[in-house]
């Protein structure tokens, strides 16, 4: 998995049928200092997840292992929010 | 997922029997912010996208999960067409 | 997938026995003019393609869904052969 | 698989109901002589890794294959702990 | 596939147990020229390759499709050893 920020979302209307009600945020790499890496992901949210919010995503086939994600062409999902994590002892807290 | 514009189209007659029929787009890559990313995919089309169109396309096995590339050796699939989208409040409309 | 133009071919007398009789070609990656992109990747050839032909091949679970490839420990097949493309309406032909 | 070092973990309480109980881990990539790579990943820990150790995860599906993982949307485990390595004769030992 | 070059190997006691008996082998990529390309590979080895071969590796689900790395949490995996190969007619004996 992968740290990301939520930073918007996408809207589709022409599209594969079983992406009906999913919804699709864009969510930037970060780093572990969470600073911006480079690069994005769009991804489908499974948790609630706000802009704003850092969270971890998941790719690949795993990205099919949620509730709403199951046999659906996606390829990337967010899995959790992050409410705060360790680096080397010190603690940063997000929510 | 990746955000993508289609650039153009591929011929090949010579090919797995299972790709008969698909439509293969190039999709070239692009930041949220819509400006070219650099590098490229070769997608299949899936929801009847054009040359110009900003899209989502998704890759890995997640690519066969639509109902035109179902076990197909294909990796890679446009899922959607965006309609607009939206950075820290800011909305593009592209339809 | 991605365009590739084969360059060689790889002999492997010690190898999986389920890899006997499969065709292992080097393919260089190109760009969408055909320009070297950098990078390569040794994909199973499953339509009968020579040196010098631009090709689209697929990686991942995907490169096991021809029937050469199936249940094969390969994450790589080519499985078309360009005869052309077209890019914003300019077509190049290949064969 | 990579070689990485862990330095630290992750909190979310907010996710996914199956990553209930599962230890999160951030993981820096390492070169084959320990020093930095650039980049990390959060992997699930299915081995008791503790922070500083240096680890192999693996990624993709193949994330999903230990006991702790199966069929939980999670795309990296650490699934050893090196104890030694050697390259061209030179042996580093870790534990 | 890629071309790779064993370099060394990894010892871990503490692992998944379904990985008892598995040979860990450190392959540095090389280019098709057999030139460091950067970036390595811990993948197991199935066909008995030795430190100084090159070999082909393969990456992802493709990975577990060997009788020793079957069902296995491994994501790379040596399934040949390079005897030679041909670039543009000039060949490399390797064996």
């Amino acid at each position: 998995m992968k740290l990301g920020r939520v930073i918007g979302s996408v809207v589709a209307t022409r599209k594969d049928p079983s992406l009906e009600s999913l919804t699709l945020l864009i969510v930037e790499n970060v780093t572990s200092a969470l600073e911006r890496e480079g690069g994005y992901v769009v991804a489908v949210d499974s948790v609630g997840a706000g802009v704003g919010e850092v969270v971890l995503y998941a790719t690949g086939s795993s990205a099919r292992l949620t509730a709403v994600t199951k046999d659906r062409p996606v390829d990337a999902v967010i899995m959790a929010i992050v409410d705060s994590f360790d680096i080397d002892g010190r603690v940063t807290r997000l929510a």
